[in-house]
């Protein structure tokens, strides 16, 4: 039996898709576009299934990687390079987004304005090539050939044969170009724009390359595999929406009824569908049907949507409640060991410290029952965390919401902090969050929270700071003044400075130490050379070391001075002298060892039930 | 210092509608619809927002409780009603689902089949009402009435003035009922249909109403607040698309593209907008623009999509990934207490098992990356554990991709179990999954792992049953022989039958207990007298019930055989004989303990460690 298992299993989802191209194989209905010989020499049976998930892996069966020309599916995303390049409220005003009704090379113009019904339609496609500019050194279809190449994360090329054919044959599009010239929807002569056009239509794209415009899409406008950003975030959705309302012809009312995917179709045979924020789907196979729509594409866009429930308002499609997990300070402590009697009172008062640990992206929705629960809580407590170590993003609405949030708190008293705010907490420092209420993890900001319900407990302003005589230490509750007396004289006292090693990890573990005055960490330091990680902290009266004094082992982690501190260190030496010289003082110490780690075993089981909730 | 803070924050989401309410309180455009006397009396300065979400919670301001009719909102329901009845095929068959580019009240039929372009124009929503049965001793309006109602959670009426009105001057609509009778498109003639259309127009609501009804749609049909399965779960998605492509009138694209949301309005001043899957909308305010639109509705509800950023399409708006946390049984191992050289193996081969948790909604996009997650571990592993505590719900899908995916696995020979099932299990049953692979916990599983994987190492088949003798227990180590020969005369050997209690929770801790034989479990007695949680298992070669011994505190658990047992016991009278008799045995066994502890505190802060990341 080897350590790795010799088959790697096979995913079901490529087993569906395997399935899915098997049952649409023999589907032969429809016809190749014929209007120009490049593309009536297509062959009927190319069909390819592609879908890219929004972080870029691909899942792919069939002719996925012959190119094709991507036709009508460029008018979407051409319309995204337009909005970059003019702005929202100039591109509704010279062409409007509704569902016209008519043929898609209909010369259909509003009959006020002369403005298209929508970009997906020829006239709206031509009066949307119009709209980019000619800019950076580069023509026009030059900058519409880098966004799509953007978009599908390699360089794109344009057919030369197809485009001569398209221009030689679309005087009905021409005509259209000075239908759009002669109510001014464009600002020139439409020649320049016509060939453009022609030329966008013409550029080659592969099954493939269309899953991965969609996923694109599905990720913000950032290509999931190259990271480039090639669509301003802000426009993502108004090409969705267009894509939805206008995508396939008279068949989008339709389409958006039984697929539910924003999607656009060209009649190369390509499909480009989307399921917004989450994937990128490309059809390939070039029979359309009698609405121009990729005969085999409609139909298997069809089952992908209801096999996987894909459709937009799909019940239950989408998960929500950022809230993942919560805790009071009474369940889960921090690292930091306190002196007796600040760790009985922590223990008592605890719970008036809330954590909440948020998970995936916030959002409106996602973030909205976290506020009701922490308004709910509000009233029981002093200290909220919110925990972001899970969250994937925050919209600026939630970023907002936890900010005004974090402020109708403090009128009531109760203090907000925020920990591993990791990406975000520049955004937060810019919103006007101070830096005082961000910590590195939630031990941190615990710390922070019980150090404050502390001070307002016993009305000092840092608990914890004063020295702790041996005789009131931890270890010694309980243990007759005479023994002490002997300790005291054998212990010797040692000191170090703010930043000193007390113990380093490697070493043997001969000793344990108490703590008189200041406080240690407990690091582990990093195996790649990085920032050590702080795992706990004593304070003065706490002991430390004891288990590898106990168990011979060496040490495991660093302990460095957090402050000048002054400590008693019982060795191993002193340990076996007492097994001699005064075993009834060596049994009761480990009893209270065995006291003191039944104790932190018991705290560690309640974490722990706390954090498998 | 009281234990309650006396002062509720207020929540930022009520204090920002209260705003956006003020904001457009003195917006002044559009005219109340006046084609009636009982719908120009309206007061324009009526204005209610209302937002309810899926689980039911209503955020609400200004004029929410006034009664109004909902006139064409009713549209969009009622073609649930009749999808229910009909079927979907027969419905499409008969009514179209293309925005039609015309006016509402136009009489738009298509050319060929006399099918009106939609279920949202006047044409559709008649025929709609025709498809609508009379069944169950109920009058057409009555189930309409009925349903609305359910979606409300309210018992709903109509107001006879307003309906009176209507059939006196719905001469248009008459026309029209004729043409669809003309065509087949009713089955009869069309007198008693229009008197219930009409009727159906005049059902009074409230802005709160709407919401309401929006929630219940974003949340798959079911009522949130009363929890009555309003609509068919099957035909919401068929309701919001055709809100989303036809249900603002001419305004529809427009709408998607600035707002984003499948919504539907009516003459009356009522807007019902839904973010599916999370929460609807209600605005009312009488005032309406050209296309008949509620003006201040729609400036509202774009305002909404934009500061709350739910836009359908707006970027980073749907959050996935169902994998919450994944650990190996190396890091988290069962809590059974294994004899020494099982529990070694398990540290050295744990790994071996995989454990990943799940959370949130279940779908194709949220556990794909789970699938890819699984097996890329699959060949480092021989057991996965799914834990599906976090799990909201499971779509069909996903559930059939769970138990692909353990086929897949299995023929890999990993095997693949589930814990936490809760309200799934049966389902899962149902699809196959036998009910061994099924345990009620993260921990039954675990353990199940642990055991498959200690018969596949050690090639026997119940590892762990055999007899320790005391010699060998994890406790006496490294013990003199001649010490644990003078322990042996004095531990009295006990036995215990399965299902006996061994220890009884509340008794006071004067004794631990070596297994010689069998394991025991460590239950906590429910507090309501439920089934009781098992904490812990011993194996023979453990010992239990030390921490009570060392501290004196009562029994915190029970302990319970679970099959025949033979176990030695250490009394509080023992133990204080050994202090005086055995010094130097009472300190080992001391230091046996305390490192015992230790190794324990050290799993469990691994553990914690693992759950923390």
């Amino acid at each position: 039996m080897t350590d790795l298992s010799s088959i790697q299993p096979r995913s079901p989802i490529e087993l569906y898709l395997k399935d899915l191209h098997e049952r649409h194989l023999n589907f032969r209905e429809g016809q190749v576009a014929d209007y120009i010989p490049e593309l009536a020499g297509a062959d009927p049976d190319w069909f390819g299934i592609s879908i890219v998930t929004r972080d870029g892996h691909v899942y792919e069966v069939g002719d996925t990687r012959q190119p094709f020309t991507i036709q009508s599916v460029s008018k979407a995303i051409t319309y995204g390079l337009a909005l970059e390049d003019r702005g929202e409220s100039l591109m509704l005003s010279r062409i409007s987004v509704e569902p016209s009704g008519d043929a898609f090379n209909a010369i259909s113009l509003k009959a006020d304005s002369g403005a298209p019904f929508n970009p997906m339609i020829n006239a709206g496609a031509i009066a949307t090539c119009g709209q980019v500019l000619a800019r950076d050194g580069l023509s026009r279809i030059e900058r519409i050939l880098a966004y799509l190449s953007a978009c599908a994360g390699r360089r794109l090329d344009i057919d030369e044969k197809v485009y001569r054919s398209e221009s030689d044959t679309g005087h009905r599009n021409r005509a259209i170009g000075w239908m759009l010239r002669n109510f001014g929807i464009i600002d020139e002569e439409p020649t320049d724009i016509l060939e453009t056009y022609f030329r966008q239509c013409a550029i080659r794209v592969t099954c493939r390359d269309l899953a991965m415009i969609g996923a694109t899409l599905a990720n913000s406008g950032r290509n999931p595999l190259t990271h480039e950003q090639a669509i301003d975030p802000e426009f993502v959705d108004n090409i969705l929406s267009v894509m939805s309302s206008c995508g396939m012809y008279d068949y989008s009312g339709e389409w958006l009824y039984r697929v539910g995917l924003p999607a656009k179709s060209g009649v190369g045979g390509g499909v480009l569908a989307v399921l917004p924020g989450q994937l990128g789907i490309g059809i390939f196979s070039p029979p359309l049907d009698t609405q121009g729509n990729s005969a085999r594409g409609i139909r298997v866009c069809a089952d992908l949507s209801r096999d996987l429930a894909l459709h937009l308002f799909a019940p239950g499609a989408a998960p929500v409640n950022a809230l993942r997990l919560s805790y009071d300070g009474g369940q889960v402590a921090s690292r930091r060991h306190r002196a007796k009697k600040l760790h009985d009172l922590l223990r008592g008062k605890g719970h008036r410290i809330r954590v909440v640990e948020l998970q995936g992206e916030l959002n409106f929705p996602a973030f909205e029952p976290v506020i009701r629960f922490v308004l709910k809580q509000a009233p029981y407590c002093r200290h909220v965390v919110l925990n972001l170590r899970h969250v994937a993003n925050i919209d600026k609405v939630a970023l907002k919401l936890i900010l005004d949030l974090r402020r109708r708190l403090a009128e009531a008293g109760v203090d907000m902090v925020l920990c591993n705010a990791g990406l975000f907490a520049d955004d937060m420092i810019e919103q006007g969050i101070g830096r005082e209420a961000l910590f590195v993890d939630d031990d941190a900001a615990l710390e922070h929270c019980e150090n404050a319900l502390l001070a307002s407990l016993t009305g000092t302003v840092e608990p914890g700071t004063t020295r702790v005589p041996l005789a009131e230490s931890t270890l010694l509750a309980g243990i007759d003044p005479a023994d002490i007396e002997w300790l005291d004289r054998r212990m010797p006292e040692h000191r170090a400075r703010a930043g000193e090693h007390v113990i380093r990890a490697g070493e043997a573990g001969d000793s344990l130490s108490v703590l008189i005055e200041g406080s240690v960490g407990v690091y582990l330091p990093s195996p790649t050379g990085g920032k050590p990680k702080r795992l706990e902290v004593f304070d003065a009266g706490r002991s430390f070391g004891e288990i590898s004094l106990l168990d011979g082992s060496e040490r495991s982690a660093d302990v460095i001075a957090l402050e000048p501190i002054c400590y008693r260190v019982l060795d191993l030496a002193l340990f076996e002298q007492l097994g001699s010289e005064r075993p009834a003082l060596k049994l009761k110490l480990l009893e209270q060892l065995c006291r003191q780690l039944s104790g932190n075993l018991r705290k560690a089981n309640i974490e722990i039930a706390a954090f498998r909730e």
